[in-house]
């Protein structure tokens, strides 16, 4: 059998190569001394709000800070000591509602599909940030009540790297690549958006659904492909 | 640029001619009159029980039968009127967890990963029936309660086909396939545990988290890949 009339999409045949060099480079003996290899981490974000410091202020008071609960992977952000309840249309709840900080322009709320569906709210999938057009909800803390007009989301799946992961991997900030994940029920995650910032630590966010799906906890490799 | 030199997995290239002929046949010129295409069905599988005919007398009382509440896609496979409450080691319960008839030999209940996270139960992916090892929970029913010692379980992904569909395909019973959904969070599926009986018809199950994941109630098409 011969393979050499099977038209191959350029997009495929990178792929290929990029992959062969990529195990070439991580088998010890051929690769040069140090070679450089990511680390790539694919961590779970479970629903979370961002908050603006003035729904800080109105949800728990004048004067609130957030605290530190625990550090997150990348730098400076952290899950904050503080929760909220997030209440959707039909009256239907979720208690302790984790804040991420640091505190940013505008609030958000990022959900999986379970959890919008439990709480009747049609969230669309949306990268952070672009909150236009998204639905709303009603946000209680111990001190006050907000009612955001928008802001409900499922964050899109995203890799955080920095420019020189993404030089690594070929990649460039905005583009959409594939994360694949090994286990019981593997899974290959197409439109996985690439953020690249020099801030930034090589990192997949997916929400607890995807984890799920992929049963994440007991997977045996990850990796990243074009 | 020439691609002659890439070695190609033969898997990969099966996939390829595979992946064109089912294009020429489903493009209208090209095709031959009446060339047969299956209709690709994935369906979403909620939380659900299976209950063996002692167990439902127990839960619902002497005499018990199961009622329809709506026919499924598969032939004689139904929802039924009868829901159960099932309850984690904690004390954690879902409400109104709905009962698939007919009646098996074996009960079994079918979470979704959330769903068993919620409860506290580090339920296992496995193919339906095959609860060995398996943790049980106890389940509570309007005229009784059932501690079950197994049988608790997050089924792993599965398509149901006829011979006819699995000779299309080139698929055999007991085969991993794959799933491809394509929506604004396009997922490939490895791991579809492929069914082959003259009883089916052709239909994918996978579970909320899953559909979620891909996003599958605004999918633009679906196809299975060896």
């Amino acid at each position: 059998m011969t393979v050499m009339n099977i038209p191959m999409p350029r997009e495929q045949l990178e792929r290929i190569v990029r992959q062969v060099v990529r195990e070439r480079l991580s088998t010890g003996g051929a690769a040069p001394v140090g070679a450089y290899s990511p680390n790539l981490v694919v961590n779970t974000s479970a629903r979370h709000m961002h908050i603006s410091p003035e729904h800080l202020q109105t949800l728990f008071g004048h004067g609130a800070e957030l605290t530190v609960y625990r550090w997150l992977y990348q730098p400076g952000e952290f899950a904050a000591e503080q929760t909220v309840t997030v209440i959707g249309p039909r009256r239907r709840m979720i208690e302790k509602v984790r804040i991420l900080g640091p505190a940013r322009p505008a609030s958000q709320i990022e959900l999986s599909g379970t959890d919008a569906i439990a709480l009747g709210i049609d969230a669309p999938v949306r990268p952070s940030g672009q909150a236009s057009g998204t639905p709303g909800c009603v946000v209680m803390g111990p001190a006050g009540v907000v009612q955001l007009d928008q802001g409900v989301i499922r964050a899109e799946r995203h890799v955080h790297m920095p420019p020189a992961d993404a030089d690594y991997y070929g990649f460039q900030d905005g583009q959409y690549v594939r994360l694949r994940v090994i286990s019981s029920c593997t899974t290959m995650f197409e439109r996985v958006l690439c953020r690249v910032d020099p801030k930034f630590l090589l990192e997949v966010h997916i929400d607890t659904d995807e984890a799920n799906a992929c049963d994440l906890p007991n997977a045996t490799s990850v990796e990243l492909l074009a």
